[in-house]
């Protein structure tokens, strides 16, 4: 039945050799890859403005030099990227630039965050998009957690089918959302340029203000600067894309880099131009969309393609968290499951993952993106840093012919992510502490677990020079529990092996009932020795566990192996299975794990 | 960790022979096992006046005749149980009796009932408790359901630490119930004897009330008699007493009795006199305290009390429940595990799901009691019924010197009960159908499981006359991942077994790697003969068992055995199998559950 169910959900599953059938070609790719970074124009201009309300409304026109100031930095941050798909392209992005140049902690140091700050997507994107619906739909306000998760399972099931088929559905709200906007902004920009906006709105550029501010100036870039979240992830998701992957891959993230820089001057202007004050009932693109059209299809459509592509943004993490967990796995930095492909051949371990624990943040933040936001842009502006020094050090180190200006263009993102970063430990401080605790502790966890593959592998490998040392011969031990034809059968299969001992063994829990059973054994199987153990607290695996140690000890001084035969039967359907005391299954993963001894399990299966 | 937590919670395991220590006196004995019927004072008076309040308050004089009725009822309960427990000293109260006396299903519909009433006992009990307490501090009202969890919780851990520990802990508070009562009840009397409650407040004895009826009459004396239930507590755990068992049960079920009829008599008295009105706010008890002593010490004893008592008269359905457990499962007709003893010698899996259900219950219910309460009582009075029919056909069949007296009693106890068995099922049926559907439900799951043990008893029977074949050879499959020290070890120990013919498996997802092992394995064992698997769908399991399948039809035609070997390497620390597939755990479980092969797994444990 399980399995009937998965199928309906997830489809049939594919074989190894349709893979190719399910690369990207740019349109997708830029709808999948896109969705976050384009959907942060819904709410990076606001943080902007939510900063400079502090020093009232005639501030509003610092924006557009800060706006200037996180175009530069979204140039910086394409161009840097645009090198590391060509210098990279196997995917990776962060990680994989930071781990090769700048040395495996920093690449941990990126991975890390980066893993977490896919989570955050997930959790972030979906909030707000959910946030967006219920204010629309203000009677669902009180299920918004609710909502969301069902928005986390609805995702985690289409990218369980697959990437391409998600990309299909996926494709049309991004592009809808792009539309929308452009219509916003050049209806906008007319009714500006004819004069129907009433052009003494706003504070004439210029103006001074009192109280103005370095730190508030820099604090208003870093915040509009978390409107870049999710420029890496097409850098990290070269593979999936058609061929020539590097060569599609950069043409997509210039498309996106386009249309982010587009979206987001011309909200910033039509902001600074309406003089939109940013308020917590309304958003301000949605402040925009009323003053253009009014409150008619055109206000519904933006605000309706915005909540979409904001859910749909936490796509970008369904793509990009897989992907960098294989790459964290094949370094053994994390475990080996997040290597195989599922049955419609993604990774599905790690969508799954990635679901569950967005669902758990999102309980734990109430679904509030406010909370989570900072954490966020930290989690992406760390890696950012890294990578682009990474690529720095290889232009040192590498100088290849006009190394100069590629060189100069990661510099200049490097320190400005740098500075951002800064700036959010700096300003938001309490809402971003948590990763000074949390990136250690992961980082540990990454080389503990790398520490112990190679061990393992260094345990596993066969040495030449190693002397072959036969097994001199058997013991089997066989518990029994009664006389019974589930016994006889165990017992003539230990006999068909020649083996140079068997010995049965039988718990009692009171002492008439043991002499009992010995003299009913010696009726019964008088070649077989049996031994009975008596049990005080009522355990079988304390006292059997007790006599395999005897047995095994003597066993292994004369390089003999103990085998330990467990009769059980099956019943016909596998619900009986609760109505019987699951014994044999305790011993056997008990002596399985703690000692060293192999355990057999003869299965009688019973016909009713 | 899991241990040591288990030790702090539960203490350490006791051995079988300590058993005796745990026994009850008589004193412990009604403390533990009666606090649901003394507990019952607290709303059984209340759930009269309920029901005449519909015809005025001139009508609360009916009150006095209704309990005389339920004292009737309950000193011929009281005697009913008492032969019981003298006929049946090993104890199984209503379920033992119906199954001797009218059949295995009369049986079972008892056990049936009652095993879901000890559940709405915990329910019930606990959910009123929390009532009360919430009462006294309104501002833990939004968390009655969290409290009414936490008090599970806590009498869980209580009853699996033992017995004899938990009655030490809960003693005090009975008595102390029993105490307060007594002094409202004295000091009451005492007022009313020197005039110091105005004689006129409520209606003389035989006043004409308009609108009286039988069925209303006989409704308040079914609602009355719900204060009833959990006096077949103690005839259900005789041998949980110190011997002489069935003379010292005998005794404390007539001091229960006693008190209980004492504790009812006065507090419907009292409410009478003092014309008490039942409301939503206030409980009667609490309004006979309130006018006798004011809202001082006496009056928070009496109330404190009464919430403890009610809390812990859950404890009857801990002690009663595992103990019918036992002896459904004695018979067959639940499974197996109810019958172990834990580590401190109380029934624990009987513990544990009675807590659950309890907790599972409270969440639906909300912890409003008002909804359980005619289930519960339905839950009570139908095996009462049927017990105490059983008596009677036992004494008719039988007929012992003096059994006419016997039979008398034990009839008019049957007609009582089922006469309010029926005033349930007629005044309340929107309350209590759901019992009609449950019961056959549970009734045919009992035969169900029965019929499973006859039938696996049936087929692990040795028949003499069976003839014995004899296993021929074997045939051994390795399953191989790749050239490791765990695979060189399993094939090792396949050698050692002297087995006809042993092969290795591999299951490969791409060809040219398939090629390249079947070459690798040729220089390396060139002896044991390798069969590579390609696998379209990256499944291991799918392709191995069509092969163990092929195999094993060729195999058993000549009465040969397929052993499947799996090598398994174990992980030093047990955190670290989250680290490795799990393929060896999947191929066997699906193996032995699925196929008639031996399946052996043959462990490497790793040093570091």
């Amino acid at each position: 039945m399980f399995s009937a169910i998965k199928r309906f959900l997830i489809g049939r599953p594919l074989k190894s050799t349709e893979l190719g059938e399910q690369k990207l070609n740019k349109t997708k790719a830029l709808a999948i890859l896109s969705s976050d970074a384009l959907s942060s124009v819904a709410y990076g201009p606001e943080q902007i403005l939510i900063v400079l309300v502090t020093l009232g409304t005639a501030a509003f026109w610092y924006s557009l030099p800060i706006a200037v100031g996180v175009l530069i930095l979204l140039t910086a941050l394409i161009f840097s990227y645009r090198q590391i798909i060509f210098a990279y392209p196997h995917g990776g992005g962060a990680y994989v630039v930071s781990k090769n140049n700048l040395g495996t902690n920093a690449g941990l140091v990126a991975g890390g965050s980066l893993l977490v700050d896919y989570i955050l997507t997930v959790a972030v994107s979906v909030s707000a998009g959910t946030d967006a619906i219920t204010s629309a739909f203000p009677s669902l306000h009180a299920h918004t957690v609710g909502i969301a998760i069902i928005f986390v399972i609805f995702l985690t099931i289409l990218n369980l089918r697959g990437v391409t088929e998600s990309a299909s559905i996926l494709a049309y709200p991004v592009y809808l959302f792009v539309l929308a906007l452009f219509i916003l902004i050049a209806v906008g920009l007319y009714k500006v340029a004819t004069g129907a906006v009433p052009p003494d709105l706003h504070a004439p550029i210029g103006t001074p203000i009192a109280g103005v501010s370095l730190f508030i100036l820099l604090r208003a870039f870093a915040s509009g600067s978390s409107a870049l979240t999710g420029v890496e992830a097409i850098s990290n998701a070269i593979p999936n894309f058609k061929d020539p992957a590097p060569k599609n891959a950069a043409k997509t993230l210039l498309m996106m880099g386009g249309l982010l820089a587009l979206l987001f001057t011309g909200i910033v202007y039509l902001a600074y131009y309406y003089a939109i004050v940013p308020n917590a009932e309304e958003t301000v693109v949605s402040q925009i969309a009323d003053k253009t059209f009014g409150r008619g299809f055109m206000y519904f459509f933006i605000q309706g393609t915005t909540a979409l592509i904001l859910v749909l943004a936490a796509n970008t993490g369904y793509s990009a968290f897989p992907l960098l967990a294989v790459n964290l796995a094949k370094d053994k930095f994390i475990p080996r499951m997040f290597l195989i492909r599922g049955d419609r051949l993604g990774y599905s371990n790690g969508i799954i993952i990635l679901g569950l624990a967005a669902i758990i943040l999102i309980v734990a933040f109430q679904a509030q993106t406010e909370h989570l936001i900072p954490l966020y842009a930290v989690g992406v502006f760390l890696p950012f840093t890294l990578s682009q020094s990474g690529m720095m050090v290889k232009w040192l180190k590498e100088k290849p012919e006009g190394w100069v200006p590629k060189f100069i263009i990661n510099t200049t993102g490097a320190l400005i992510s740098l500075i951002v970063t800064l700036m959010f430990f700096l300003t938001k401080f309490q809402q971003v502490w948590s990763i000074l605790i949390f990136l250690p502790i992961i980082i540990f966890l990454f080389h503990r677990i790398r520490k112990h593959y190679d061990a393992v592998g260094e345990q596993l490998r066969i040495a030449a020079e190693q002397p072959h040392v036969p097994i001199e011969g058997n013991v089997i031990i066989v518990p029994v529990a009664g006389i019974t034809q589930v016994v006889e059968n165990s017992l003539n299969y230990a006999k068909s092996l020649s083996a140079d001992q068997i010995i049965a063994v039988y718990v009692g829990f009171e002492r008439e009932e043991e002499k009992a059973f010995e003299e009913k054994w010696k009726k019964w199987q008088p070649d077989v020795r049996l031994v009975t153990l008596y049990s005080h607290y009522r355990s079988i695996i304390q006292p059997l566990t007790k006599f395999v140690d005897t047995v095994e000890h003597k066993a292994s001084q004369h390089n003999y192996r103990v085998t330990v035969i467990i009769p059980q039967f099956i019943p016909k359907r596998s619900w009986e299975n609760i109505l019987h005391n699951q014994s044999s299954l305790l011993i056997r993963s008990f002596l399985l794990y703690r000692r060293n001894v192999i355990v057999s399990t003869v299965p009688y299966h019973l016909k009713k």
